[in-house]
């Protein structure tokens, strides 16, 4: 118990500690929480070996498969779902040719890099670049004022999207790797690829159509009950069950927990918050933030710093940042309004983050035909390609947009407590901009 | 990964169901929760054998050891040192006096049942009752309106002392149990004796030293932190890294949990409050309100109901109840001022409750010369005990203290958010008739 108590508090100190040195550098923090882990993971070069245990420590995995969870819970939860369905054609369209350019061209780079790999390798890689983590772009465009152009109402507009189709794209690759995995073949059939598919969208449309049903009630039993914690308990159940189904019907976890919050967060305009129950978002941020930091310093722990010594695999991280950047300059072409600044919406969809690790986590942790899709070197690749855009993105944004604003985002006020702050850099920051109607009677 | 989403989304919500059932007949959610366990652990002789692993998962038992961490965290967040200190003369021989008598009772009826055992199943049998789960009865005082009475005043400062007593008894008998069980001797020496008991007061004396430094620093750096969640991931990592020193140095890491609550809670009086940082209570309770159900149902997990069809079994849950009532009796020797009902401060002693059921789980996983301290037949004893003694004393202290006040409890107010609420029967019913200077600057 003392060994697996020790290594949360590391783990967790490690993170935040990561993660307010990379926030005070203007850095998003999710970046200092990998970067915590990664140098965790490689004191071995150091000669310090005794936390080698830890990249396989099956503890740790589970408390950092319930932290990503909770944190798509959390995505979900901040994803409007009426604006995603009125969202305009311009950021339809951005979000739809910025994920198929990246996969597109994610393909070709890994089967340039990668040419003895099989095609789902190359289609998961593909994957993995192409949800936008948006966070990165709201934090640097409210900072310079920017949040209310209409390049930032595309930009945020698209990415909602873009989750969704990310989400669905890893759910059919990763299911088609699973039955490659159980057939033993692996040819790309269009059967299974059309069941697969039918399945995560018709779990998204069922989850989102039971929860809307489900979603009000929650809210009630929740602040009618006498016992204490009755809404962090229900909240919690809500999106492991989904979660748990989701895996059951061959998808993954993460997509269970995104539909929970995705329909979570509609019911919320149902009019229960005249009950004064409390956002989900608040009640899940208390456990999110202690068990969404453990999965990134836990993806930072499985970087091989070593790779980095091969000239191929930073070639590799190199040609997939490439990939990740260009691919996203192609949504300008989905911008129809005139007047506006196409390469600064390109440039605002840049950033991978969060989703993009743990598309790459999901790579090294899937098998087929006995092998990872994911290497180590191919994992640590995608890490690199993760960190490229996500830095490159602020520097790019603030020369695009001018100087005219370029002062540094408002420092944290002393009084002020940290949890009701917005989280810099990551997902938190999207509530700013979006104001809900949370004191508006149904 | 499913398997175990879905058995905590059971537990989960079988602790809260059972909870507020229980709740809402005017009883202690914490027997509703264990009342779940049980009839949960006990399908399989409805025919239904697909939850009996649950039993010995894991998971689950690593889910139950960090909830019941974080109730005795929260128990010493809400335990005042500097009343604990400042404790009147009358509630202090009621607390020693009423750790005493039940410990030697325990002793006696455990002998007397269990001849063939050795002398440290009956001490811990003994330890088992001494701590009073003193919720219950504020609970109830506060609904007869008598809490601000003499008698309640004795009763509620003497519960501090009581649990403190309680986790020093226990931190001995189970190092001893330890030592035993590392050199093979049953032998009681005073050496061990000693050591023991000189490292479980020095070690909380250091940890409230240490954390009276420590404590105003963490919620400076909690509410100066940029990135969210770092309160929580302080409070949580200081609790977690005392549980783990109190186990490596051959303590119960409750014991480190509750010293590490108690000085948080020290610390807050020191001014920080003026910072606005939240108060610990509110830091922890969203995250112990999902971990801490799991402990009591794990705990009703283990009860196997087929005991009590042992006469042997029910007479000795008799008699340990009849020596936790008895032995709480002779508190009243203790009170000194006149014109009190010392009758109602012996009754209002006798719930044992949450602290109970922690020394009987740990009795039953706990073992010395190759054999748990408690055999399930005492563990089902224990817990008939806690049951005894948590559902008797409402009716009795209602009978004691009069009818004119026989109004049942507060409705739960629709409209009130239920998490800001207290938990009834449990420890946070304390803060109500504490109002810490929250407000108060330095």
């Amino acid at each position: 118990m003392s060994g697996f108590l020790f290594t949360i508090v590391t783990v967790l100190l490690a993170a935040k500690i990561g993660g307010e040195l990379f926030e005070r550098w203007s850095q998003p923090a999710v970046l200092g929480e990998l970067v915590s882990g990664i140098l965790i993971g490689n004191l071995g070069l150091a000669g310090i070996t005794a936390l080698d245990g830890w990249k396989t420590n099956e503890s740790l995995a589970l408390v950092a498969e319930i932290g990503v969870i909770l944190l798509l819970f959390e995505v979900g939860l901040e994803s409007e779902l009426g604006e995603l369905l009125a969202v305009g054609k311009s950021a339809a369209a951005v979000a739809a040719l910025g994920v198929i350019a990246p996969v597109v061209l994610g393909y070709s780079v890994s089967s340039w890099f990668l040419p003895g790999s099989q095609w789902y390798v190359h289609l998961f890689a593909g994957a993995t670049l192409a949800a936008t983590s948006v966070g990165i772009t709201a934090r640097v465009l409210r900072d310079l004022g920017k949040i209310d152009t209409g390049e930032a109402r595309i930009i945020l507009g698209a990415a909602v999207l873009d989750d969704v189709l990310g989400l669905v794209i890893l759910a059919v690759v990763s299911g088609l790797v699973r039955s490659i995995d159980a057939v033993g073949t692996a040819k790309l059939t269009i059967g299974p690829l059309l069941t697969i598919t039918g399945k995560a969208i018709s779990f998204l449309i069922l989850a989102v159509v039971a929860g809307r049903l489900l979603g009000g009630w929650l809210l009630r039993v929740g602040s009618r009950a006498r016992i204490r914690g009755m809404s962090v308990a229900l909240s919690v159940s809500y999106c492991f069950a989904l979660a748990g189904l989701a895996e059951v019907i061959g998808l993954a976890p993460i997509v269970g927990a995104f539909a929970a919050g995705l329909v979570l967060n509609e019911s919320h305009f149902a009019g229960y918050t005249r009950m004064c129950a409390r956002r989900f978002e608040e009640i899940v941020l208390p456990i999110s933030s202690v068990f969404t930091p453990v999965f990134f310093v836990f993806m930072g722990l499985k970087v091989d710093l070593r790779s980095f010594t091969s000239w191929h695999v930073v070639l590799f991280a190199a040609g997939l940042s490439l990939a990740a950047i260009a691919g996203k300059q192609l949504c300008s072409a989905g911008v129809f309004e005139k007047g506006l600044n196409r390469l600064a919406v390109g440039v605002g969809m840049i950033p991978r983050g969060e989703v993009g690790l743990i598309f790459a986590g999901i790579g090294s942790s899937l098998a087929a035909a006995g092998k990872p899709v994911f290497s180590s070197d191919t994992f640590s690749a995608m890490v690199l390609m993760v960190m490229v855009t996500t830095l490159a993105t602020p520097p790019l944004l603030k020369a695009l947009f001018g100087k005219q604003d370029s002062q540094t985002s408002p420092r944290g006020a002393i009084g002020v407590p940290a949890d009701t702050r917005e989280k810099s850099g990551g997902r938190e920051s999207r509530r700013r901009y979006k104001p809900r109607a949370t004191s508006k009677p149904s």
